[in-house]
């Protein structure tokens, strides 16, 4: 009976101003200064809808904020890839699922006030989309130095797995391979031509099974061009691995 | 002769360091300290096509860097406007070609380094790139704090009306109402309804030609749904100016 009252409680209540404190510090490995942005970050819509005090302008700034620390930090670390790797990979760090399970792990969904009756939530990301607005709470209370740190020392560090997600890169040209290996086939890859389009060379690469050419891409680089190839080599050898 | 050899001159060699950094404190109001960033933001892919040695990458960066800093300016200008409409005014700042024709306008399209042979280049807004490419190595330079300073005080306040900016949003309205007024009609806007979609109010709004219907439309604030109405009773009564 305990249990249930407590529960309704944190249904029904928001923390005290101290103990969202300690769950932010927790939370952040620092100690927030100016909590009203927290609590800001914190409040979705499905809460309070006027525009002034949910957290959807909190999280237009954040979004903005992590997508600049994301991209000096993956300019940094890969000083020889092109801008289309870059895009890829930092689309693929931000996107809405990955920010959503990152909040999860980091207990967001604990501190998020929202209306827990409200079944049309199911599928918002509001977790994600909170964890964006408290990196636009946070730029606001410590700058931006400090919060490239929290990114890069916290976000980054423990919930982000970026070889995995620049492994993911080369899935298509992997699942084929796999599949080649699994079925007694071999797969090559062959450049058909290479032409120049305005100031660029587009590259034409087809997928040869056992020597047969089953489909081909084309792309302004060749592992592009070979990524589109094997994606279409699936559909025509292996629908349902699509 | 002279002028025709200078002309010449100026087309196939890059200017001299002096020169450049002579150029760069001009447009920039401020002495760049790191010289390589700002000349490789001026290597357009057409003259070298390397990742390492053009100014995509770079791009990339100043596009992310130059997102955040306008975010947070349109953030802090706009105190009660929600997010969709500080989505809409960033990107209507940004976008291609508003960054191109600012790029022209400071100058930037004769710093650029780029094939001038290469006739495929004409649409493809290499300045607005540069511009962002430029800004990438301005924040790289100079760090963010002073790259804010720079676009707020050079790019925003002497190459962007915002004011003329946020105006076109309510564009369709507008012109309704211009166009009403120049014909002896007159034109209403009504609230049809409001209903609960999920946690959000979604309203419909209707457009009335001298207290007649003549369409409606929906969103989830009342401005847009007035907007989409708008737009619609435009195209039944004016297609013209559609």
């Amino acid at each position: 009976m305990k249990r249930i009252t407590s529960q309704i409680t944190q249904l029904f209540t928001k923390p005290s101003k101290k103990e969202l404190i300690r769950n932010l510090e927790d939370l952040l490995g620092f100690r927030p200064k100016h909590i009203p942005y927290y609590e800001l970050a914190l409040m979705h819509r499905s809460k309070l809808d006027e525009a002034e005090s949910n957290n959807e302008r909190l999280e237009f700034l954040g979004d903005a904020i992590l997508g600049a620390i994301i991209a000096e930090y993956l300019f940094k670390k890969y000083p020889t890839q092109d801008e289309g790797f870059l895009t890829e990979l930092r689309s693929r760090i931000v996107r809405r699922e990955s920010l959503n399970n990152v909040a999860m792990r980091m207990g967001l969904n604990k501190l998020v006030q929202y209306n827990q009756q409200d079944k049309g939530l199911g599928r918002s990301h509001i977790f994600g989309n909170a964890l964006e607005a408290l990196i636009g709470a946070i730029y606001l209370d410590i700058g931006f130095e400090k919060t490239r740190n929290f990114i890069q020392c916290n976000f980054l560090k423990l919930y982000i797995d970026i070889g995995n997600l620049e492994a993911t890169d080369t899935n298509f040209k992997n699942k084929l391979l796999n599949w080649s290996q699994r079925n007694g086939h071999t797969i090559s890859f062959v450049t058909l031509e290479e032409k120049n389009d305005g100031s660029r060379k587009l590259f034409t690469i087809g997928v040869l099974l056992d020597e047969q050419l089953v489909a081909s891409g084309n792309s302004f680089n060749k592992k592009d061009a070979g990524q589109v190839a094997a994606q279409k080599a699936i559909a025509v050898l292996i629908p349902s691995l699509e």
